[in-house]
């Protein structure tokens, strides 16, 4: 899905950034898996809806980022929720390859499992394949 | 799930608050929607892994809470992941009630339809019955 700048601008002065930012949750359209968790400032928040795909505000690094700029594993947006007060967002995706920088298909790839973090995905990629060596 | 307080501290230590806090997605364990997003510090975590219900820590209050307190609207723990960079932990709850404060089962319950936000959902309850005129 993609909006026009008008009505993109619109939803966003429903919203209530905190310190300049949104909360993203962001789910696989198709499994509603729950795939990762970002920040947005408004200008992330305007790209994603006119460009249908997503965009976030890296804390750490302090700059806005297109997810899949650099692994190609690009979110298109399918499907927004907001929530009562108007701080987070709820986005469905259809996401290219894996969603986590660390090879897995979510973020959440460990749980909790007889009192320790355990990881039960596997990866779907190296991440030195996507990213090259660091 | 409970965890003792031993395991609760090593799972904490596992984590990176930023400026105190995690972030907290919270789904029902039966449908998997998403109910809510809150945020959490170190006791905040503490609580809900050793006493298997859900503790947030409100910005905006500047306090603990603990969710059905008021409402009696408690969220039962049953399964936890956590992201790759241990700042976003998701839940998994058994829901009584409905988990918004407005009266939706899911503080989600508008969506973009059509270039809006629209309410999608019913009202499980009034907010007056349950927290009183405010």
């Amino acid at each position: 899905m993609r909006l026009d700048q008008r009505d993109a601008r619109s939803i966003i002065r429903e919203l209530k950034f905190r310190e300049g930012l949104v909360t993203a949750v962001v789910r696989d359209s198709r499994t509603k898996d729950v795939l990762m968790v970002a920040f947005q400032n408004p200008e992330a928040v305007q790209k994603t809806l006119t460009e249908g795909r997503m965009y976030y505000w890296s804390r750490s690094r302090g700059k806005l980022w297109l997810k899949g700029e650099v692994s190609g594993h690009f979110q298109k947006l399918k499907g927004v929720r907001v929530d009562c007060d108007g701080d987070a967002i709820l986005y469905d995706v259809e996401q290219a390859g894996a969603s986590c920088h660390m090879g897995y298909y979510s973020c959440f790839y460990r749980k909790i499992k007889k009192g320790r973090l355990t990881t039960f995905m596997k990866r779907k990629f190296k991440p030195e394949d996507v990213y090259g060596k660091r």
